[in-house]
């Protein structure tokens, strides 16, 4: 019996705003098992706005998505056939299966497949906060804005699956937590789920100097460090709190996705504050990964560190589901559901 | 016998440009010394760009320079009275004398006058490429920067004080070094008496894709270190040719100074990049200072680091001679000799 995999392959690179059109539903035929090779079906598809970047052509930090092929993505599934003596049906795996309902793969590559243990902790927090965007959340905090106890960090995108782990991190740090969301609804999650001090809804303000007073109001004692997952508007009225010595994690830019031009209006503020921006990508610190997942998954498996899912139904929805995560329409971690 | 202290006091705050009558000469008697001061003749006035800064009521990196009082700067002169025990007549001192002719200060308070040797060391130069200019070079360049051989430099405003200590570091180090100055003798100084590999004339390009495709000319390789010194369009063309993992050590961002908005154009370079900028004043890391003046004092001893000066006569040509620097007229260190 040959089964069928239902794929989404870039179909043509953006203009601007990502469209329907720049995605194709393929299905191709499951080929039988190489040597060494492992089928899994993917249970959770994670989507990410670090895609947004891959879909283009030009110059990211990261090779393009190359056309007409599935496109990239991190996934968790269920080892369905092995030929590989390391992976047993039913193992739970996450991988880079992209977007597509079955992954095979040649297991024997290191790092390629990873087993996890689904006993205390969801298979799908693997693609979120005891995963990639949990990593990234860890090393932004721990690694650039180190918070002391007492001091004060922002973090936009702050109901995000990234974002929600900044603030709880920072919260267990000592620190004071601000989140930036758009909504009330969001806004109000961050705060009473998550346990932050206080969530500013950015789409009450219409300019920069609303947004700085708001977050003078919200953050008393000036702002020590701000995660950056939005940029615009909303790193100029940062940077108008900023304290001396601050310091920026520049994880993500998504206001300036499409191209938009997005300039930061007072690059001179880093100087008068003697500030430290950096920008990082979280697979380029490999390195943390193991001390990162290890208080990322004891936090999450005894219910201490809050998450929130979006997911979609079925792999059809996943392109529908990528353009609403790039207009913040999700709420938390943005998953597709495959099975 | 009193004798009079002519001395230069701040008489009002700039609105935009900095224009004459912002400053008063007045003239003070000398009284006569208590117990633990020492009078210094100075001979030297130093001329830095950070003074603008203090010129301003509003949020700066430092506590503005009072109404009224002596404008605040860098002096080496003589010792020409002490009634302090580890002070003699004829010691020569470098300190904050301020601009005015003589200095009388408490000397027993540590590390306001310190004695220095000009056996090797012209006075003057303690003011320039082994004084603040100098250590403000080492600092951005070894402490942030910290180029490996191969990788490429720049620097703007490369023929001032800051700039060249930073170009010839970079060579020392075995770094490419690219300068950026204002015109042609300025460039040719750079490449032929410093030994910078290349200096472009910012002036001979009137827009940022016009200036990016010079540092690219001068850059076949990326930029790994740029040391900020003037902000704007020069940033935004640096960016431009920024490698990955790039330092970007902001030192002072003259473009900006008389409150010009200087908006960076695409901050998310610094993550695409994963680059690292970091503001900072050099009175605030005394640690590197030790370090940094025996490197620098070396090579300034033995010839290896060379340096130009600017030299204004007599302390009522200090504002003008200031006006000049912030319009870049200086040619290398801007000093006012007061004797």
């Amino acid at each position: 019996m040959t089964q069928t995999n239902r794929q989404i392959v870039l179909a043509s690179r953006p203009k601007g705003e990502v469209t329907p059109d720049n995605f194709r539903l393929v299905e191709a035929q499951l080929a039988p098992l190489a040597e060494g090779q492992v089928r899994v079906r993917n249970h959770f598809l994670s989507l990410d706005p670090y895609m947004r970047g891959r879909m283009n052509e030009s110059k990211s930090y990261a090779a393009s998505q190359p056309l007409d092929e599935v496109m990239i993505g991190g996934t968790v599934g269920e080892v369905v056939e092995s030929k590989n003596s390391h992976f047993t049906i039913g193992d739970k795996v996450v991988g880079m299966g992209g977007w597509q309902e079955f992954q095979t793969v040649d297991a024997s590559q290191r790092g390629v497949l990873q087993k996890v243990d689904t006993t205390h902790i969801p298979l799908s927090a693997y693609l979120g906060p005891v995963g990639m965007p949990g990593v990234t959340a860890w090393y932004g905090l721990v690694k650039i804005i180190n918070p002391k106890a007492g001091e004060t960090v922002v973090v936009s995108a702050a109901s995000g699956a990234v974002g929600s782990v900044v603030g709880q991190l920072a919260k267990a740090r000592g620190a004071r937590a601000v989140g930036l969301a758009g909504g009330a609804d969001k806004c109000r999650y961050v705060v009473e789920e998550l346990g932050f001090d206080a969530c500013i809804d950015y789409k009450q303000h219409a300019d920069v100097r609303s947004l700085s007073a708001a977050l003078k109001a919200e953050c008393p004692n000036g702002i020590d460090g701000y995660f950056e997952n939005v940029g615009g508007m909303i790193l100029d009225a940062v940077l108008l709190r900023a304290n001396a010595f601050s310091r920026v994690a520049m994880c993500g830019m998504i206001s300036g996705y499409d191209g938009q031009p997005i300039p930061m209006a007072a690059p001179q503020l880093i100087l008068v504050n003697r500030m430290k921006v950096e920008g990082f990508i979280v697979s380029e610190h490999m390195e943390v990964w193991p001390e990162a997942l290890k208080e990322l998954g004891g936090l999450v498996a005894t219910g201490k560190l809050k998450y929130r899912e979006s997911v979609a139904d079925g792999i059809a929805a996943a392109p529908e589901a990528f353009m609403g995560l790039l207009k913040g329409k999700n709420f938390g971690k943005q998953l597709v559901k495959l099975i």
